[in-house]
């Protein structure tokens, strides 16, 4: 655990607050008024300890992984599944691509695990997005008859996951949301989400991509089996090496590394929420730097967000991952600022305040 | 009832449907996973008879308008205020300027009937904001003691609407949110609400900007007599004649000549929608090309929703009204739009599709 310096990730002050509340409350409009833009507000000035925040070089990073249970048949699709979006969203074809491009958000694509080896594909994609080889393992172990990760490959994961962060908070990112494919990596976050809430396991599992009746049957009698042989696990980083990812771990570390840079992180749907339930059981400041994209129709997400105690900004039925709520949310962050930083005051703007 | 032509307002052909439908599931993305936003892509291909619908020139207007009831203590903010945001509108300080801005959004303020005399304020504001002079009263009669508009009033609102929108159509504009300003509207809002939907009155009056326990129970008083005096009237023209600002009125003609104009309509919170409720009951077919942006915090306009079986994009509890619900909606529009003219499909891009 050397690499993680928990030690460091400390909450924003709150003494901000008074200040950011006078600012929103002296703004040209009933107080209060404009509802969840408002807190959003709030929020990311406590981040940025500022009076008019910023969102600069917005980017989201896509940590790619395989999962050695996906050839059980926990997934609605093939594993190769996997790579082939990795290279769609090189070649600028994927959701997220667009999403990104539509919002102005720079893109990078994470190795993290696929299973197939990826040397062929470019540095660069044809939109720009980055293209980063960090792959711990060509795939996870798997959880069915073993733990999925080695404690090292656990390590190496989450310090790759944190350079990644740290190189783009140096080159000016100032707020990052994560996002994730992993043919399979649903019924990973399910078994995380359950160890770490507290929750029962079959709450917590969905149909991921798209299982049909008999699919989700399967993938509950499945992960039961997991949940018994891994003994139930309560702890963060058992939990982690039991069941996680490749890139649930990278998102871990890269979870860290961002509050510790004091970063605004935009957080996706139910994989995504499944490594901050482990960065959260680490070092529980990390929440403080979070904003809730979507509620992802994954039902687990539900249990994710009350335990988190969070309310996230869009709730659109999402169930897709690749960081693509982050990205569909990144609007209202920029909204938020520039209504702190440039709506009038009464004051200034000579309207009457209210009656009475 | 001249200048309507209801009778060219109709809905768009579902032909395309079944085509717009496979566009959507040939994306490299499980069906259906991309919820809310594949509906948007869905109904935005309808209305503009595409399979690549695009946002073009988009556009809010601000109709403002000022109530004879207004001083009766409707509101928890003076009368004053109306004239008083139009100008902080052109002085680019408001919120739906900034919102505007920030999602490059073309912004048009309309004097509907504010109650004082507008000669100073500038023809185009600090932003770019137009202002369009198209007073029709200064402000409303009291509604309390005789119909709030005379016919001739309202039919010079609803002219002046069409006229309008007619014009940014012919500018190239095919997508257009509605916004409004005028201290006392909320009351308005709710008593066509009662007369259209059918619901009791005091289940469709809210707090408005702001009012306390005390404002809300004078408000309830109030709204029951001018319910009373009116006949509580069920027609629609009758209503929005009884209670109907100058700005609910003309924007009651926007939304007619927007649907004429196979416009995409992005409706924004209570108030628009009281105007919406009046049109949809002139010529149901204007629902099909509205977009519902946001839900209100004012509990008027769930139950507006649900007699459109509308179903909104965002739920962030904004009660301020300026069209700002709107504004924050469109970039949901723009990613829509992008994601089906952009994203790759299974085939083009080679990943395999769903097993079984």
């Amino acid at each position: 655990m050397h690499a993680l310096h928990t030690e460091h990730i400390t909450a924003p002050a709150a003494s901000l607050a008074p200040t950011l509340q006078a600012r929103l409350d002296g703004k040209t409009k009933p107080p209060g008024s404009l509802g969840a833009i408002e807190a959003l507000a709030k929020r990311l000035g406590l981040i940025q300890q500022s009076t008019s925040p910023e969102i600069r070089a917005p980017h989201i990073v896509v940590f790619a992984g395989d999962h050695g249970a996906a050839k059980a048949g926990v997934s609605a699709y093939p594993q190769e599944v996997t790579w082939q979006m990795v290279a769609n969203m090189l070649a600028g074809g994927a959701a997220i691509n667009v999403f990104a491009r539509q919002a102005d958000i720079g893109l990078t694509v994470v190795d993290a695990g696929v299973a197939r080896d990826l040397a062929d594909l470019p540095d660069v994609g044809t939109d720009g997005a980055r293209f980063i080889r960090a792959k711990v393992a060509a795939g996870t172990a798997n959880y069915l008859e073993t733990p999925a990760l080695t404690d090292d490959q656990r390590d190496t994961a989450i310090e790759a996951g944190a350079r990644i962060v740290r190189e783009l908070a140096a080159a000016g990112c100032n707020t990052i949301g994560f996002g994730e494919m992993g043919i399979g990596n649903t019924a990973s976050a399910s078994l995380i989400t359950a160890a770490l809430t507290g929750a029962p396991l079959a709450g917590v599992i969905g149909r991921g991509t798209g299982l049909d009746d008999a699919g989700l049957a399967r993938k509950h009698t499945l992960l039961e089996q997991a949940w018994q042989r891994a003994g139930a696990p309560r702890d963060a980083m058992h939990a982690l090496t039991e069941f996680g990812g490749c890139e649930i771990a990278m998102m871990v570390g890269a979870f860290l590394e961002a509050a510790q840079q004091k970063m605004t992180i935009v957080v996706d749907g139910f994989i995504v929420t499944s490594a901050l339930l482990v960065a959260d059981a680490l070092a529980p400041a990390v929440r403080d730097y979070c904003v809730f994209a979507h509620r992802s129709q994954e039902p687990g997400h539900t249990t994710q967000l009350a335990h988190l105690s969070a309310e996230p900004l869009l709730d659109l039925g999402l169930r897709l991952g690749e960081g693509t709520g982050a990205a569909l949310a990144m609007p209202l962050l920029k909204a938020a600022c520039a209504m702190l930083a440039e709506m009038a005051s009464f004051e200034s703007a000579g309207v009457s305040d209210k009656q009475a």
